[in-house]
């Protein structure tokens, strides 16, 4: 039996009111597509036997392998092995090891108080299943499967802390005896190029019949290639990606690549760390968001050692000597604060590099010659200092984010010339 | 025409292959919820005209509103509209506001470059088509409506910074002519207290049939409860919701509660401008996190100056005045570090609350005394200085995030007692 396309059925009111994101759903596809099995369609419904019953049996006739979730716990409303069991013609029985398992569990959690009656139900299973064991949570997962109908049902726990090592160390062993190749994909950063120029650019690349295949898609202020490969192993698909990458750097796209399968700000501490070289930032509109990107890498700290936040005027006369005439001639949102507040952060921290941020983040501040989203980025080296100006578009939060993405990509352009 | 029931389709194949996780639903489905328009059914389908033809068909066989979110961009693979329209029976024509706003946005943001030509589909959009304007990128979202069939067609653009405020400020002002009564929420912020802390306290409110409703919900390191009143109008929710807040204000969850309908740098902005005073922060394993969610309060410059991230001890020494020798003797990761760390930034910045934050957010890093995810705060005043130690657990993500929510509920107690 070899599954081609799998459907997720998400199971709970909870999605259907938006109490909590969908993040299974997102989780079981990205592995279904690294296992090359094709989803074309996903959905969620309440915790209603009727309207369940009706998706999972419209599911089954459009796909190979229907994957649920949620809907496996000891309540009354909790109702998706029942209704998949008789879906597949199949009776619950009660499963001796699970149970075994669960009252274990509650007298780990609650020795006072043991086992409520309500959790036998979590180990009744339909007859003939495939178990998955649940070592994060109570309620087991299970697979069953018609061979003659070539369709197979897998259940799994909503919450996402059990859902996910029990995708990792039970289902993906499962499902590895039904396919035939993988799907291998390789993300290429990019950032100061927007996504229809990137397409413009790479249009004969970006062929739905090609393999690998070239997407994009938009990021917050940044756009990523996705290049994927239908292969038989990992090796294959490296040497194949690789490829297309290789022909991506050579294009006009290539200089505003930032890196592969990392993101902004894991680029720009690699790349520190492999020049053996330190940064720091002196931020105002950005208010430690540059500082805060960058610490988020694990390892960041051998990159840098200091970041300002100078909001007030006086503060970037104190800590980075900038000289308050300065700032009265050319106002604080100007080319020349950014340069000063990049050098003055370099000096004042003895890095190698110093980047400097000023601007309006809104939604109030906005002048009539710097309105909101107007953003002055900055970064020094012993080579000298480059300034550029922005004018972002959005909420305060997109804004500061954007500034903060141009800033990396300047370190990033600094610390390749070092 | 009354809308009684709705679906979400959400349109895109980066959902499919688990590139993007689906907040947009979530986001819709508690708007949806908030107005009273039931959901029974979710879905996503890839870029495919016939599966999105299929699957809309299909969901305006059950329901009263379809709303699509995604596929509304440039490019070839952007299909909504088109199919969208063909099953209204409607064609799309040009719509010249949506395409000078485009055209202007793009000069805007690439003054050099200009629109390219494939920009111009963005503003084609089905005739008879209310339009929804985009404020924070091109794509504009429209609504089509067939009185005579009673079904409606919404369509919205997927990066949620686009669809969150285009559903706020066009999309509910459109919809609230289809419904008779509003839910009207209130959110009460806790920190300190844990969910079924909470839960034991207030227990005799938390019952499903009363009106307001008060129902816990976890947020990444504080508590929120939801009080949800069913009324005819806002002016009826503020009073039904704020008589519950009243009563949770008298009970020993009170006291740590940090705001209403805000989040936590929210609270301590908004106590720090009422109070007249300045705060700044000396960061190290937070790297700037604390800097970055006070100073993302629009507002913030009127509270906050100065902060540094001091990630080094060279920096720890030669900004905030730290003896070496303190750091030699307790080690960089103890509460004396943690109260010098705030009294420092609080003399190097003038401000009236200093916060210091040092420990180890990991992975690496971690000593026997202090392993992963130990991290201690301190505030200081001219009443004192108060230091807390913390024993977190998570990644590295996590653990900063939980440091700084803790550092912020410190401040806010700091700037009570001032």
């Amino acid at each position: 039996m070899i599954i081609n396309s799998a459907e997720i059925l998400s199971v709970g009111t909870e999605i259907l009111i938006g109490d909590i994101v969908n993040t299974d759903a997102a989780f079981i596809s990205k592995r279904l597509a690294a296992l090359g099995i094709s989803q074309y369609y996903q959905a969620a419904v309440g915790d209603n036997s009727g309207r369940l019953r009706e998706r999972i049996d419209e599911a089954l006739s459009r796909c190979d392998l229907l994957i649920l979730t949620g809907g496996l716990g000891p309540t009354y409303d909790d109702l998706t092995k029942e209704t998949a069991a008789a879906a597949m013609g199949r009776r619950l029985v009660m499963h001796g090891e699970s149970l075994a398992r669960i009252k274990d569990f509650f007298v780990r959690m609650h020795p006072e108080r043991g086992m409520t009656p309500n959790n036998e139900k979590q180990a009744m299973l339909p007859e003939g299943a495939v178990v998955f064991r649940n070592d994060h949570g109570t309620a087991p997962g299970c697979a069953i499967a018609d061979e003659s109908r070539g369709k197979t049902i897998i259940m799994l726990p909503g919450p996402p802390r059990e859902l996910m090592p029990m995708w990792t160390d039970e289902v993906e062993p499962y499902l590895s005896r039904f396919t035939d190749h993988i799907l291998y994909s390789k993300n290429v950063g990019i950032c100061g190029l927007g996504e229809s120029a990137v397409e413009d650019i790479l249009h004969g690349m970006m062929l739905s019949d090609v393999n690998p295949t070239v997407a994009p898609y938009c990021g917050e202020g940044d756009v990523r290639l996705r290049i994927t490969a239908a292969c038989r192993d990992r090796d294959e698909g490296e040497r194949m990606c690789g490829g297309v990458i290789d022909e991506i750097m050579k294009t006009d796209v290539g200089r505003f690549v930032y890196g592969i399968d990392c993101d902004l700000p894991e680029a720009a501490v690699r790349l520190l760390i492999e020049k053996g070289i330190h940064a720091a930032a002196a931020e105002s509109c950005t208010g430690g968001l540059v500082a805060k990107r960058l610490t988020d890498v694990p390892g960041s700290s051998a990159a840098i050692e200091y970041c300002a936040v100078t909001y007030s005027e006086r503060i970037k006369a104190e800590k980075l000597g900038i000289d308050p005439a300065l700032i009265a001639e050319k106002t604080v949102y100007s080319p020349e604060v950014a340069e000063a507040m990049a050098c003055g952060i370099m000096r004042e921290s003895g890095a190698d590099i110093g980047v400097g941020i000023t601007g309006v983040a809104g939604p109030g501040g906005g002048t009539e010659a710097a309105p909101v989203g107007t953003v002055y980025v900055a970064a020094a080296s012993r080579l000298g200092v480059k300034v550029k100006k922005l004018t972002l578009t959005g909420d305060r939060q997109h804004i500061r984010y954007l500034a903060s993405n141009h800033a990396l990509m300047m370190l990033i352009e600094a610390a390749r010339e070092l």
